[in-house]
């Protein structure tokens, strides 16, 4: 199926873009957006493949700490050496037109530093969430992307992956009636030493890493923002890992229509993350939910049961995502998940910090 | 297998004996306990059916308001027509030695007073939850009964129920190795003009009715009572059922040892109530948890997968229930779900509704 423009921006409005961008850049030829990825931690392992992937995108350069790593992934993906960054000489990368955008894929407390970099380096931002480790950061963040006029979008990929897509229309259309209830939870046990027990690098624990799926899904499930929220948080082992972070967070809201949601997320436990919603018609269950792959849905609704399992393997939602950035820049889109939505996160986080009585 | 009576109060320690119950009784031979079933409504329907198939108890008394329909279900049982009471000649029943107990079935606001009616004409009182409509009520019940020297049991079936006996065992156990966080939901579509949206009769709305499984179930499933309370609660369908209670509430409970529990409760959505337990070695969950039969537990921890679908049908948590209960009172043992079982959760309950801004 071949899209003219018109059609296009006609899906993209629908949010369906992104399953026909393939058919519109075989169209247009237009040149592809190349990404420099800074930090290649395990995120960025999934990332990149997923770019491979795209018929928008390509990796045209490596920021990292360690160079013999950096110079063996470049060669991996076609990375000419002169492309290759250090923490140092990022900025540099201003001058290197291959770079249209970064990929910030850095402990959550160096979000902010490099986005707010790139954005002066005139490059267009796919910055990982958590977006930062605090408000303000996310604040500046936007304004300096808004200042070089370069786009800034989350990497949420939850909100371009089928199944959670499938779930949003299944409300937005009424299938389940009116939603009255949701819980959600997300978490894993985690290892000690990992830079996420860190409180300076992480911003705090399991809420920021993986708790923020159930968050985010909540808002984008009701398609509301929380008028209320409390919290409690806990440290049960007292085995080292949690110095400085929570172990346990659990929290409810309220939703300006009444719609309740009640969350758990942990560094304690490996959770399947999985959201249920509850309508007045029917119900819907995405478990696993936030998983790479593996998602599976089962609603039930008017006489209508479903159980569908997502078959796309990772790097699918990865694929999604940069397409979806790359699009809008090639187009002058918004992003589905600009910065002001990382900022959304971020106010609530903080709120059920405050509630929970954590200081952040 | 035929236990003496000192190896059934080891068992009854344990909470065990209720499967062993018939033989026991088989073997002793004790007169059945009768009982007397206060209000013939829903509930009533179930518990009836279910005293017939144990060994140790018989129904020998109705109280309704409605003749025509005792007599019909009095012939069914083999009740005598001089054992049929009303509301008003209630206290008659002290003059009739075929009734060794009560079993409380009304509306929640008439539980107190004929719970205290039925100590005081001497006769032990199974009492349906919730036990009252606010904990003044309860201790009212407790004092009543003590007073008259008579057993007070709430009827939380699912002590009583082995899926829910499962649960509880793998987590003492040790099986899911330190529990971290548990998410429960309990909730259904109530239907215009139930006597259950009458705060009046009711108390309140379905955290009354039907998220009290889920309090409670955090309760058993931790073994620890709750130290933390925060809830909200709302009502989405202005279609006239929620004049006078709430229609959803959702809350967290933060436990002595640090567990995390959310939960949620409707009167506006089929929920198909269940909790999912999250330790550092395994999960499980009970989905469903609360129906009258077709519980399932799905449970993953150190290797071991279990999927176990507890085959007895409905009234089968009745015939456990009261086995127990009459065992008690035959033995003079204290039942596991004794009044003051009943008032903690009325203590939760208020604060769950103060927290959520609600008077009740």
């Amino acid at each position: 199926m071949i899209l003219n423009r018109r059609e296009f921006a006609r899906l993209a409005a629908l949010g369906l873009a992104a399953r026909f961008a393939p058919a519109l850049n075989a169209q247009t030829q237009e040149p592809k957006i190349g990404y420099a990825v800074i930090g290649l931690g395990r995120i960025a392992g999934h990332f990149m493949p997923g770019v491979l992937s795209t018929t928008n995108s390509q990796i045209t350069a490596l920021v990292s700490g360690h160079r013999d790593k950096a110079v063996r992934i470049a060669a991996e993906y076609g990375v000419p050496q002169s492309s290759i960054y250090n923490y140092d000489n990022f900025d540099e990368i201003a001058r290197n037109p291959a770079v249209g955008a970064v990929y910030v894929a850095l402990p959550n407390s160096m979000h902010a530093e490099y986005a707010i970099r790139a954005a002066k380096a005139g490059k267009h931002v796919l910055c990982e969430k958590p977006m930062s480790t605090n408000v303000a950061e996310a604040e500046a963040m936007i304004a300096a992307c808004k200042a070089a006029n370069v786009k800034l979008m989350i990497a949420y990929r939850c909100h371009y992956e089928p199944t959670n897509l499938k779930a949003i229309r299944l409300i937005r259309d009424g299938a389940l009636g009116k939603v009255q209830a949701i819980e959600s939870a997300n978490g894993f046990n985690i290892a000690p030493r990992e830079w996420r027990l860190n409180k300076k690098l992480a911003g705090g624990g399991p809420l920021f890493d993986v708790g923020i799926y159930s968050l985010n899904a909540c808002r984008y499930l009701t398609g509301e923002e929380p008028s209320q929220i409390s919290a409690y948080a806990s440290v049960i082992d007292r085995d080292g890992r949690f110095n400085q972070v929570e172990e346990n967070v659990s929290w409810t809201m309220k939703f300006p229509s009444g719609i309740v949601a009640s969350c758990n997320t942990t560094y304690g436990a490996n959770m399947t993350g999985f959201y249920r919603v509850h309508g007045s018609k029917g119900w819907l269950d995405a478990n696993p939910a936030f998983y790479y792959d593996g998602l599976r849905l089962r609603a039930e609704f008017s006489g209508t049961q479903l159980d569908e399992l997502n078959p796309a393997r990772d790097p699918s939602h990865f694929v999604l995502q940069a397409e979806h950035f790359s699009h809008c820049i090639q187009n002058g889109l918004e992003p589905k998940t600009p910065g002001e939505e990382g900022l959304r996160d971020m106010r609530y986080i903080t709120e059920i910090y405050r509630s929970a009585g954590i200081s952040i």
